[in-house]
């Protein structure tokens, strides 16, 4: 009986694997992947395969949700199951590892680097003080939830940080910009007045993180929906009070307004 | 004029180290690390500067407050800055970046594999349902403060769940266990009786997460209290309500007791 090992690739290129992810690869029979939840900035499949000495096959949506081919390669081997970030942040593959499990398979998880605390990190503010991340959906005809807002309007009034992840549609290529997210919020600003988001609220924004081409920017939303970050992935962060140490770390490394300094902690 | 490059090791051994990270410690000059504010499980220095060619200063919380003998070395060359986890989860290193940049020396951050991200993971916790996570302190005399309990409190009340963090004295060589952490939050219970915590409260715990001897464990307190999850670190979650795959990932994988799966989502 073999096993599955979740490998988690990283946010950016073949520098972010681990060792440990790299024997993973070295040592097992199959590789699967799937990057339709999220991608790694410049990462090179031909690269990986190369290093690794295997090929690797990419799911579609469907093959990962029905598992039964990653979980059929198990029966005679050692199979790496790889994902952007770490391993475990989309539900589906925590399904896919209770199955793999419940099948009789043993399973092991091989973390990886992840926007959840680099995006922080990049910015220089304290992981322990963000709330609940939200993700932005791209609207579609009938469907414009004010959910997400809702929960950042929560966090702030509780002084907390709101990491703000951006609707990815991989089979139509569309990774939904910083930009268009400050517009998503402007317009449940609009619709739900309730002071969430107003031209001097700062907001800090993140590009490819990771990377030699990673960009952070921290400004109000107009200068931000003008800005441009380059190519996906996006993120941004709705900040809630500053700590001092987290304003200067703004100012220095994102550009933000000299003022912010007057309004910390 | 030098470079300070802030190099995150990971929670585990060597193997959590990044491709990126090895390259940073192999072509600097200078590697400082510091080990107070964490540590990684089964990290051997001797083994990091045999791989690395490089030897390494492990520096006192002072030497990293004041930062000197760091921001001096980058004056002729290279240096690392090496800590457990992401490089940049304290305030001090954030305080140490900016003070570098503010003296004329590019700074460059390598993420490292997180305890923000990780313990959801290998709980199968979805990342984005987290509240603020909290830092249980050692209890002091005159010193027991409940605003952990409280932000706890104030998470499970939005159905999420707290990454629960436990104090580290590395001085003293105290590294506060998960089963101190349970009785930490019994006895903030007991004075100020808010109803957070009970004899049927779920509980997840995790041990050297990323190790080969990582141990996860949800279990009521009483069960937790008892249990040896051997040497540090540990970390604990209070899960807020949880989704029906996140019940069955503790069950499968982390011996929750069956009946959890009645009250999920």
């Amino acid at each position: 009986m073999g096993e599955l090992i979740f490998v988690g690739l990283g946010l950016a290129g073949i520098g972010d694997l681990s060792l440990k992810a790299l024997e993973a690869l070295r040592e097992c029979d199959v590789v699967f992947a799937e990057f339709y939840t999220s991608k790694a900035t410049g990462f090179d499949q031909a690269e990986l395969e190369s290093i690794t000495g295997k090929r690797m096959k990419v799911l579609s949506r469907e093959e990962v949700e029905t598992g039964n081919e990653v979980i059929e390669a198990t029966r005679t081997g050692k199979v790496c199951f790889v994902t952007a970030g770490d391993p475990m942040a989309a539900t589906t593959h925590v399904d896919l590892r209770i199955r793999a499990q419940e099948s009789g398979i043993a399973t092991r998880l091989v973390h990886g680097i992840s926007i959840f605390t680099a995006c922080a990190s990049a910015l220089g503010l304290q992981p322990y003080k963000f709330g609940r991340t939200v993700t932005l959906p791209f609207s579609e005809p009938g469907y414009s939830p004010t959910s997400p807002y809702e929960n950042i309007l929560e966090n702030k009034a509780r002084n907390l940080h709101t990491l703000i992840l951006l609707d990815i549609k991989e089979e139509e290529g569309r990774y939904m910009t910083a930009s268009e997210g400050v517009r998503w919020l402007l317009d449940a600003e609009r619709r739900t007045g309730k002071g969430l988001i107003g031209d001097k609220t700062l907001i800090c924004a993140a590009a490819r993180i990771g990377s030699p081409s990673e960009k952070v920017i921290a400004a109000y939303p107009p200068d931000l929906i003008s800005a441009d970050l380059g190519p996906p992935l996006h993120a941004f962060v709705l900040p809630g009070r500053l700590h001092f140490m987290e304003a200067r770390s703004l100012v220095t490394f994102a550009a933000a307004p000299q003022q912010i300094l007057e309004n910390e902690d």
